[in-house]
């Protein structure tokens, strides 16, 4: 960072004090499942990239060099695991948007995936960040899909997440401490 | 095959009527899963080979060429999902061998993922066929990380899956109808 000789600092200066600034969801997820893990709380992996393979180089008995793979479309969402006896699944995107988050982003397989995690009795959800406000917001997957499924616009506005999301506080250990959300739900089924 | 000028068969050929033989075992699996998913049963879903994006090219918007990648050890079981509300896990692993399953068919990382699983709530288990008998094997994760853990044996016999595992009969559509078996885990558990 440049100090500036007159004393005075830089105008961007106060975004840099939000912690999360710059560190993708997918970074702060990978940290946040790593958390539940190392304290014993979740199992939650992310699912690695589905590729189809054409050709692999074997160089000796050991190493194996894939020389030639592409991506494929994802079946699934991109996170699942268990907690407390609950099957847990969700997808996470992030926009760089301040006014709405653009549908998409979601491949058409992935909401059908969510819809059946719900009616199989897991727990599906998305997590949305507006990357500019710095807010991360929780989803029930069944609020997500009856908004898509009852408009046939192209976008939902970041209003409507406000006003339908859960915000998630960012924390310096558990940066996106969804579970925290999970456990209100599961206080709730069981009143 | 082979017709024998005497009018005999092949010795071998007693096995050949398995429907089932020549498959293998991840391929019967998906096979299962497929119908599953038709037929809104359940979705479980083998997870993508994990895999170290070393370079990409890219020729045109749409398309990417990945030129150099490496295979990464898994850090979990390669099949997990939902069902009846229930978070399910497990590996599944074919041998050759008619006497034992040598344990270094699994990774340490596989097995404390299982642990986790049943610890946590979720049903772990594993999926062993022994192909030269064309059985398949239900094997609760508890069950097998028990016997893993009171001996230091490197491998378990045959024998110890016959009396320890369900088979699983092999069915037309559903090859490896594992949800049979864990429909009687949940009548035990309601009972």
């Amino acid at each position: 960072m440049i100090n500036y000789p007159n004393g005075k600092k830089n105008s961007n200066e106060k975004t840099i004090n939000y912690a999360n600034r710059g560190m993708s969801l997918e970074d702060d997820l990978n940290d946040t499942n790593k958390y539940y893990l190392q304290n014993d709380i979740a199992a939650v992996y992310k699912k690695p990239t589905p590729i189809t393979i054409v050709n692999v180089e074997y160089k000796s008995r050991s190493t194996a060099k894939i020389t030639e793979a592409y991506f494929q479309v994802p079946s699934t969402t991109d996170y699942n695991g268990v907690y407390k006896g609950k099957y847990l699944d969700f997808e996470a995107k992030e926009t760089k948007s301040k006014t709405s988050l653009v549908l998409s982003i979601f491949h058409p397989h992935q909401l059908q995936h969510l819809e059946r995690v719900v009616r199989y009795g897991g727990i599906g959800f998305t997590i949305i960040r507006f990357k500019e406000y710095d807010e991360t917001y929780f989803v029930k997957a069944e609020v997500l899909l009856n908004k898509i499924n009852s408009s046939d616009k192209k976008s939902i506005p970041y209003n409507w997440f406000k006003e339908n999301g859960i915000l998630i506080p960012y924390r310096y250990q558990k940066k996106v401490d969804y579970l925290k959300v999970i456990d209100e739900y599961i206080l709730e089924e069981q009143q």
